[in-house]
């Protein structure tokens, strides 16, 4: 691979062979603490260096050294969990160091003004001087599955299941939302980036990244505005002719956009212009984070959807009257069954039932599961239905479970993606967890669940009119 | 209080003053096993007797009687956990006994069409003859916290926080999605009726006894459609000046109708309709059952709001961006700071911070949770300023905590309603959980938070104008 290719610019960063933490420390009300731990937590494999002038002891069980240079080793990436004042000393030991990439999460750069847009610029001439990656500063900071590597300050999301979703956000508060809602649907993640002030790693330059990186199917975006909105447009028709992106964005009201214009120095323009940019270059719009969440979860774990007709069954009529509701509203079709699906499902379903699309077998399908197996089955058997839907009132341990683990089989027997909407409560979510992990796109109410499905329905078909 | 009240009318139901569970078992894969266990773990007071023909035995510990005839004390409320064919005759004895209320979960009565309509009509007969009322049949119960009754098959919903907001949903199934939302999000329950196929408790009947009740607040219903519209809005309107409804409804799209029309027996008509006759009688329309639940909270915990002013401050940007566009969008205000409330907070916060509306701390507000409190106490001192909304992530115990006793402190010392967007997982929320305690209305995404208030400031305002 050619060392100038996008995945071999972003290597240091998302592969490093070792990784240093700069402000490393043992009190745990200090975010060197929380950082360090963040390292260990996610089972990096190679390396892990605390640096702190400070410390003669180890720190957190780990050698400490008290600057850069006295690391033995090489050093690949840097993380900088010390203030703002403390971020430009250290960042010039890791260029005479060799570091190749780093992430700041202190503020008081561009967001503050005149003497912060100086101390950024200060900061990108060391690293450009060297060729070095800086995520942030005014971050949370960075994520990747595949290398292990959590080089945010919070421990907790090594935990996040692994998968083939990333996202790049440029706010690290809608980032910790985004990563919260990540954790409760279980959506499969792959790299995370929190952009901050983006020194000198921008969304185009993620998304070039992204494009080919093989890890990743889906990629979620939040936005206030962008510097440089043509090489991003560019960046961004070119990655989703190859992959997926949902963009989520904010920032066009008046006071909206003033906070945003104190934040990571980017001011979003009118609403209209941005959204219109955004369709053309074939990005899907998310009404809101959890949206953006849920959409995601779609489409990594159902984009080989083939066409836009659904079959819904349900035990209970309401959620899927909302479900059909939101799906016809959105151009979605439910296709009428053909006469052999009718009479065939007829056969098996109770008499007062009407053999129909959506399919309403009462409580006889929360008890007996295999009625949902049995009709799910012919339904995808024809030719115009290219996915299903189910409905099932989570009997949360005291009542019948879904036959998630066979449902799932019949979906991948058709080449069909199956979903369910899974009605509980989310602090018990064991039930969704168990049908995930069997290939059943899971959510808790009908409307996330109709929402994500229509922007996955829309996003297959312009796909197909792309070629 | 005369005889025919509406309280009294429904007091049987309510307030029995006895519980039988015909049907119950001690077999736990049978309904009546998760009634009984339903009506036990709630903590009603009264007696609870189990009825079942073939047991000699007690009853999940209880003394079993064979018959309602054989129970040996008044009975007020019967539970039918039992078939659809076995639902009249059980009714006919429970008329005979006295019994002045029944829920009967079965289905097969009017939604599977002439012969369970035939069906329904006796029912209806036997317990009029003896001003019987029945919630149901084809439903998933109710609930009194205050009267301490789970008369559904759900033992864990007698675990809900008690409180002032009250549900009347038409279906099941959306029913459960709904409480386990309300468990979710923590909203204080008083009632919840699944109305089903409404045998003689309407929608209208439960309204004008919800009107009245000294433990309802808020009453949220979620409808597929009425069969004496005019009369529904005769009591909404009338209950909507007492206390705020909120309302979701669906089946307005061709799908979505038929399925509706199996369902309960019922066929919403056209949405624009619907949608301006609950205007006109001053119901909030929520768009999801998700917005149902979170508009609920927010009136239940803060409707008395006296204006659309809004204070919001936060540690990081983008949350409360997204916060202030969709106020803004909907018509509420974000008033500009006073000069001297502004140079009070300039004193504070960092330097480099801009004293405005929304207010941006930085990370400084985030280790520092002393300068919500000092700015919020500020801003809410503005005559035009009527609540306050806090942005903050959540440190899951890792990191430091939003100083939430002490926020909602200065809420009632301005008499003002305080909110709060925590972001962080819901499965870690403990937080949110001690925050509410302490009379924050909080929420874990910033469109769930906006949306509500937007929702709550609109019915303010109209509450203004209606005087």
């Amino acid at each position: 691979m050619a060392a100038d290719s996008p995945l071999e610019r972003l290597r240091p960063l998302f592969y490093p062979r070792s990784i240093a933490v700069v402000g490393a420390s043992n009190n745990p009300f200090k975010i060197g603490f929380q950082s360090l731990l963040a390292v260990k937590s996610a089972g990096f494999e190679g390396p892990i260096y605390p640096v702190n002038p400070h410390s003669e002891e180890p720190i957190q069980e780990l050698q400490a050294y008290p600057s850069l240079g006295d690391i033995p080793g090489p050093v690949d990436l840097v993380v900088y969990a010390v203030p703002d004042e403390r971020v430009l000393p250290a960042l010039r030991d890791a260029a005479a160091k060799g570091a190749r990439a780093g992430v700041v999460f202190a503020g008081g750069f561009r967001e503050v003004g005149p003497d912060g847009v100086k101390l950024q610029e200060e900061l990108v001439a060391v690293a450009d001087s060297v060729g070095m990656r800086i995520i942030g500063p005014n971050c949370i900071g960075m994520l990747n599955a595949r290398g292990k590597v959590n080089a945010t300050f919070a421990a907790p999301l090594s935990w996040l299941p692994s998968g083939g979703f990333s996202m790049v956000s440029q706010s690290g508060g809608v980032g910790t939302s985004i990563l919260s809602l990540m954790a409760d649907e279980l959506v499969g993640a792959s790299k995370f980036v929190s952009i901050g002030n983006r020194a000198n790693v921008e969304f185009a330059d993620l998304l070039e990244y992204l494009a080919e990186d093989p890890d990743t199917s889906v990629i979620g975006l939040f936005m206030e505005g962008v510097d440089d909105a043509r090489r991003f447009l560019t960046e961004a028709r070119h990655c989703a002719r190859i992959k997926p992106i949902v963009i989520c964005s904010a920032g066009y009201t008046e006071k909206a956009a003033r906070t945003s214009l104190s934040h990571t120095g980017s001011v979003a323009s009118s609403e209209s212009v941005y959204a219109g940019a955004f369709h053309q270059a074939g990005l899907i719009r998310a009404s809101s984070v959890q949206d953006l969440v849920c959409t995601g979860k779609a489409l990594e774990m159902a984009r080989h959807l083939a066409g836009n007709g659904v079959f819904i069954s349900t035990h209970t009529a309401g959620p899927a009257i909302i479900i059909a509701e939101i799906l016809e509203k959105a151009g979605v079709r439910i296709p009428s069954l053909s006469t052999d699906v009718t009479a065939s499902i007829a056969s098996f379903i109770p008499t007062h039932a009407h053999s129909d699309n959506p399919l309403d077998m009462f409580a006889h399908a929360w008890t007996d599961g295999s009625l949902y197996l049995r009709s799910t089955d012919l339904a995808l058997g024809q030719e115009d239905i290219h996915c299903a839907v189910a409905v099932f009132a989570s009997g949360v341990g005291a009542g019948p479970a879904f036959p998630a683990a066979e449902y799932a089989e019949i979906g991948r027997k058709h080449g069909k993606p199956v979903f369910l909407c899974l009605l509980g409560p989310s602090a018990l979510n064991q039930e969704m967890a168990t049908a995930q992990a069997a290939g059943v796109c899971t959510y808790n109410t009908p409307e996330k669940l109709a929402q994500a499905l229509s922007h996955l329905t829309h996003w297959a078909e312009s796909r197909e009119e792309r070629g």
